[in-house]
């Protein structure tokens, strides 16, 4: 048998240890979240925070929306990655504002980086005012869900490989959307995907969830998607 | 302009306090980890540390693992999830002995869940010996690379739909694993995939990395795996 039993104790006073000032870390951030949201509000930016799981199609997703919005209103970007800057690049060859949030191994953006990033964009806009904040949030179905940012509305992507289980499994993130995107439909015939089971699932856990089924290669609900940004805007 | 400018002294105290607390987690489940290496040792298990995003294929290769070594040898695994015991309930369906480790909101596993999960697994297994002991991180690429479970081996599974840009951008998970496999190879027709350029970044990230292409739809890569397997058996 092993001889690192009864040593329990010591670990949980520890882990309550750190609750509390996650606690603490956690109000900090409700606090600037509140912040951002007031001055949002105030120069009537709609602010969408976008999550998932690293590869579900965030990016890809923005780049379709700018192509079909940016002749008609104001777009900006913040891009939450750990390490490099490839997803701003990508924003920016289209010729959208976007700063690249560099967490630097933290697993999440918070609502004091995001307030520092929309500074730094406000740099690059010179005067012109935003209509949409994209936060494109760090690729983790996790750890993101706890965190308010001051956004309007938070969307979650789940895409067709990643299966037909996952708000069951990562409950917190659906519970805290508006909207559930399931991404890369066009994949369905690949897959055994249970698209009614997933949808089902979802609104079990939140009942106002608006579910849309997208894919960036056909252009599936692209169009709803869209238009629940223009019912949103400010 | 934002009245939130100049609070930010007080997060980063928060935030460094924050890290000191879990400098001293990351201490107490290097310990426990160190203890669990140390028995799996005594017992010649072989354990290894699966971690990927949610929905890359963990519980498929576990499954397909199965099929090919049960005869053989002994498994047992166990499935760490947020929530539910769905992939547990999958693996028992193939006869083989699992324990659910459910982190409640936790985004990783530790080494003390596993200790704990270790000894359930034991009552199950009533004196039979393991030969190989899964561990199967939760869903996510991000903080399960900060946490040694005591395993021999460390994997990481990036699938095709997630992009090869992956490597780069949570280098982590690559720089603390053995094995890296690139699973989901049968897409590789519907995406723009670059299979060089994701080895090439993975191998600059951590040159002793060995590399895998697999597809549980068509068997490619099963077979090195499996000898990746005994060859590190103890």
């Amino acid at each position: 048998m092993c001889d690192a039993c009864g040593c329990g104790h010591e670990h949980e006073y520890k882990e309550i240890k750190t609750i509390d000032v996650n606690q603490s870390l956690l109000k900090t951030n409700e606090e600037a979240a509140h912040s951002n949201r007031k001055h949002f509000d105030e120069e009537n930016i709609l602010a969408i925070n976008i999550i998932s799981s690293p590869g579900s199609g965030k990016t890809t997703l923005l780049e379709k929306t700018i192509d079909a919005l940016k002749n008609d209103i104001s777009i900006g970007v913040l891009e939450g990655d750990i390490e490099t800057d490839l997803d701003a690049e990508r924003i920016r060859k289209k010729g959208i504002p976007a700063v690249q949030l560099t967490t630097g191994g933290a697993c999440h953006l918070d609502s004091v980086l995001v307030h520092k990033g929309f500074h730094s964009l406000e740099h690059q806009l010179k005067g012109i005012k935003l209509d949409i904040l994209f936060i494109e949030n760090v690729g983790n179905l996790v750890c993101p869900s706890f965190f308010d940012l001051g956004e309007h509305a938070r969307v979650v992507l789940i895409s067709v490989p990643e299966g037909h289980d996952k708000p069951l499994k990562y409950p917190k993130a659906i519970k805290t959307s508006q909207l559930l995107i399931i991404s890369k439909s066009d994949l369905v015939p690949h897959f055994d995907f249970d698209m009614e089971k997933i949808k089902k699932d979802a609104l079990s856990l939140n009942p106002s969830l608006k579910i849309l089924v997208t894919s960036a290669k056909t252009g599936e609900g692209l169009s709803e998607w869209i238009e629940f940004l223009k019912i949103n805007l400010k």
